[in-house]
C-alpha cells in the first residue's frame, strides 16, 4: 500500500526563500512563466513571472535547449543566484538548465509584460484571464485579498463568528424590484441581495457574526460604481449601547486592515504607487447638517431632501478633506423613508433613523445602523409600510423569542478596493465583473 | 465636530476576560440572554447565555427589579465573580444590579436550554433561528468556522491567493442538467455549480489560488448527504509534478486544520464529545483496485464498473479503517468517462484520469485531480465529447496563451463538517439548508 504523508520535501525555491537566504550565491530551482524575452548577441534575458514578482534570468547562447523562447511558455529552471542591484529583487539567475513545462498555442494578445497595460477597460475585461497576468493588474487583487483578510482576522479578535448564509432565498430582504428571480423546484426563488435577515438571526445565536460572500442586485444602473454581483463584507453585533458602537468597531477595523496592508502587502501597494489613508479619527456629521454644509460651502441648491445625490457625496468628501484632512466621514441619521424596514427610527425624531453611511473619498462604501429588536415595533413598522408580517414569519421569530439591541453594517469589497486604489471604475477592481452587458468571462 | 476614533474603552467583560484574570473576586459587567431560570426560596439561579458559553448567576430575593425573569430576555448585569467549581467555567456571578435590555414576546417554542435538543430534524430546521441557540447546536457551526479558517490560514502560508469569482455565469462548467437557470437582462444565465473554470484561469495569474464560496446544484436527490446550495472550499495550484502534489497539499492542510481545531476550538469539540481523527498518513489506492478489495473482502458483486456506489464507498471506509486504522483513503484514477472535460487522462491508460477522491469515514468529501493544460489537448477532448470549443472561448484563452501543469480540488464544507461531527444528515451541519422542499428560513 502506498501512503501520502503531507511531508514531501519542497525542492523548488520561491523569491521569498532567496531573499531570506540573503541573496547568497547558490544553485536553486525555480518555476515560472516567461513574461518577457530580450535577445542579445551572446545571451538572452528571460524574465520569469513567479507569484512573488518578476525574476531576471540570463541564458548563455550555448545553453540547451536552443529553441525559440516565447512569452507564455512555462519553465522549470535551474540557476545560480547572483546579486544584481538593477534586477527586480536585487538578484538575477544565471541559468544552468531549462526544462520547458508547457508551450502556448498563440502569441500573447496583449503586451502584458509592459509596466502599465495601456489598454481600454473593455479590452482588458474581454481578455480578463490574460490581462490579469500583468503584474500591476494582479496586484490590485492581491490588495483586495488583504482587505478581506484584515476584515476577518480583525473580527475574529473581537469575538465574531464567521457564518455562511444561503444565497437562494424565498423573500426579498431589501424590498424593491432589483432582484433576480428563478424557479426552484416549482417554487419562486430569489438571489439574495444581502445577508441582512440571516445575519440578524445569527446574532441571537453567536452575538457577533460576519460573512464575506457574494450578493446579487438586478439594478439596471450602468455606472462606473455599480455592478450586479459583488462581494459583500458584512458584520452584525448584539448588545450595543447605540449605533455609535458599530462606527467604533468599523473604525478599529479599518485601522487593522490598513496596518495589515502596510506590513504584508507593501510590494503590491508600492507597485501601484498607493499611499494608505490616515485614519486616526473619523468626523461624524448628521445627514441634514451634511447637506447644509455642502450647500453653503459650494453654493449648491438642495433638491432631494431625503437623499444624498452622488454629487453631494463627492462634495462632502471634498469638504471633510479640506476642513478636517480626513478621507473618511460618517454621515448619520438618514431619513427613515430611505432606509429599510428593519432600521431603527430615532426615538428623538422618528423621521430619521439610527443609521449611518461611511463616505470614503466622496463615495459611500458602507451602510450600517441599529436594527429594531422589539417584536411589536418590527411588526408595526412592517404594517405601516404595507408589508405583511406573515411573509417574514421565520425572520420575526428572533424578535418574538428575544433579541438583544443590535446592529451592523455591509460594504462592497470591489467598491472599497476601487477607492483605495484610486480607480475610476469598479470594474477595474472586480475580478470578473457582471453588469448589464457582461456575463463573460 | 464630533469624531469616532475606534478607541472607546470596553467596560463589558467576556468569560475569557474573567478566566484570564484567574477568577479573582471582582465586580464586573456582563451581557447575555437568559438561557434558563430556576427559582429557589431565597434566591434565583439565572443562567446567562454568552457567546463563550453559559454563565451561572445568583440573584438574591430582594435584589431589584423583582419582575418575572424569563428565557429569552436579554440582560446587562453587574455582579461579583465567585469561584464555584460546579459552575460551567468554575465561577458564578453574584448579581448586584440587573438591567433588562429586551423582553421576548412569547415563551420559547423549544427547550433550547436542555443539554441535548431532543427534537426532530424537521422541527429544528423549521425553527432554525431559535434551535441554533442551544449551545451544542451552535458549537457545530463554531467548529465549521474553524475548518474554513484553517483552510484559508494554511493556504496563505503556502503562497495561495484568495479569489472571488462570479456565481452568475454564462456556461455550465460541470456539464449535465443539474443547474439553476434564470434570465439576466435578456440573456440566459446559470448559477455556478463550481468555481472550476475561474480558478483555473486564476492559476495563470497567481499560480496558486483558493476560494470559499457558495455553489449551487439543481440536483433532485433527496438524500441525507445532498443539499442544493453548499459552501465549496476550492484550491487550484500550478507547476505541479503530478496530481500527487495535490494530495500532499491536502494532507498537510488537514493536519493544519485539525491542529487549529484542537487548540482553538477545544471547548466546542468537548461539548460535542468529538475526537479528532489521526492523519499521519493516508493510504492511496487506485479506483479499480479499491473496487476489487471491497468485492473480495465483503463478498460483494461489482455492478457499476465506472462508478463507486454509495455502499462501496462506505465499505471502502470500513476496509481502510480495519486494515490500516485510517479514517481517510485517497482513491485515484477514476474512469475518464465519469470525470469532466477538463480532467487530464492518464497517458499510461487514457480510460482513466489523473484524479482522486478523498473518502472520509466512507463518504467522498473531496474531488480533485490534474487538469489539461495544452490547448490542442483540451480542444480535442471537448470535440470528442460533442462539446464546442467556441462555447468555451474565454476559458480556452488560458490554454491558448500558456498554462503551467496544474490541478486542484474542491470539497463541500457542510459534508466535511457532518463527517467530522459524526452526524447522519448534512442538514445538521448546514446553517440554513436548501433542498427539494426547503427554501425557508
Amino acid at each position: 500500500m502506498e501512503f501520502i504523508s503531507g511531508m514531501k520535501e519542497r525542492i523548488v525555491s520561491e523569491v521569498s526563500d532567496i531573499l531570506k537566504s540573503g541573496l547568497s550565491e547558490q544553485v536553486i530551482v525555480m518555476n515560472g512563466a516567461i513574461h518577457k524575452v530580450v535577445k542579445m548577441s551572446d545571451f538572452t534575458f528571460i524574465t520569469l513571472r513567479t507569484r512573488d514578482g518578476l525574476v531576471q534570468c540570463i541564458k548563455d547562447f550555448d545553453l540547451q535547449p536552443c529553441e525559440d523562447f516565447k512569452e507564455g511558455m512555462t519553465l522549470k529552471v535551474q540557476g545560480t543566484v547572483k546579486q544584481e542591484i538593477r534586477a527586480p529583487f536585487g538578484f538575477e539567475l544565471h541559468l544552468l538548465n531549462i526544462e520547458v513545462l508547457s508551450r502556448p498555442a498563440a502569441p500573447m494578445p496583449l503586451p502584458i509584460h509592459k509596466w502599465k497595460l495601456d489598454t481600454s477597460l473593455a479590452t482588458k475585461l474581454e481578455l480578463r484571464p490574460i490581462a490579469l497576468r500583468n503584474i500591476r493588474e494582479r496586484s490590485k487583487f492581491k490588495i483586495q485579498e488583504g482587505i478581506v483578510r484584515g476584515f476577518r482576522d480583525f473580527l475574529l479578535t473581537q469575538g465574531f463568528t464567521e457564518i455562511h448564509t444561503p444565497k437562494i432565498v424565498a423573500g426579498n430582504a431589501e424590498g424593491g424590484s432589483n432582484v433576480f428571480k428563478f424557479e426552484y423546484f416549482g417554487k419562486k426563488a430569489f438571489l439574495a441581495q444581502s445577508p441582512q435577515l440571516y445575519k440578524q438571526m445569527m446574532v441571537g445565536v453567536f452575538d457577533r457574526v460576519f460573512e464575506t460572500a457574494p450578493v446579487f442586485r438586478a439594478e439596471k444602473h450602468n455606472t462606473a460604481r455599480h455592478i450586479n454581483e459583488y462581494t459583500s463584507l458584512d458584520f452584525e453585533m448584539g448588545y450595543i449601547d447605540g449605533f455609535e458602537d458599530i462606527m467604533e468597531m468599523e473604525t478599529k477595523m479599518f485601522k487593522y486592515i490598513f496596518e495589515l496592508l502596510d506590513t504584508q502587502y507593501h510590494a503590491d501597494l508600492k507597485r501601484l504607487n498607493i499611499k494608505l489613508p490616515q485614519i486616526d479619527r473619523i468626523p461624524v456629521v448628521r445627514f441634514d447638517e451634511a447637506k447644509q454644509l455642502v450647500a453653503q460651502k459650494y453654493h449648491r441648491k438642495m433638491r432631494t431632501p431625503n437623499d444624498l445625490e452622488p454629487e453631494e457625496e463627492a462634495l462632502m468628501g471634498e469638504y471633510f478633506k479640506e476642513e478636517y484632512g480626513s478621507d473618511f466621514v460618517f454621515v448619520t441619521h438618514y431619513p427613515s423613508k430611505k432606509r429599510p424596514f428593519y432600521a431603527m427610527d430615532d426615538p428623538e425624531n422618528p423621521i430619521y433613523t439610527l443609521s449611518f453611511d461611511l463616505i470614503y473619498k466622496g463615495l459611500e462604501v458602507t451602510t450600517g445602523g441599529q436594527r429594531i429588536h422589539s417584536y411589536e415595533e418590527q411588526c408595526s413598522k412592517l404594517i405601516q409600510r404595507d408589508m405583511f408580517p406573515l411573509d417574514f414569519e421565520s425572520y420575526l421569530m428572533i424578535h418574538k423569542y428575544g433579541m438583544p439591541p443590535h446592529g451592523g453594517l455591509g460594504m462592497g469589497l470591489e467598491r472599497l478596493t476601487m477607492k483605495l486604489l484610486e480607480e475610476e471604475n469598479v470594474r477595474e477592481t472586480t475580478l470578473f465583473p457582471r453588469d448589464l452587458s457582461r456575463l463573460e468571462p
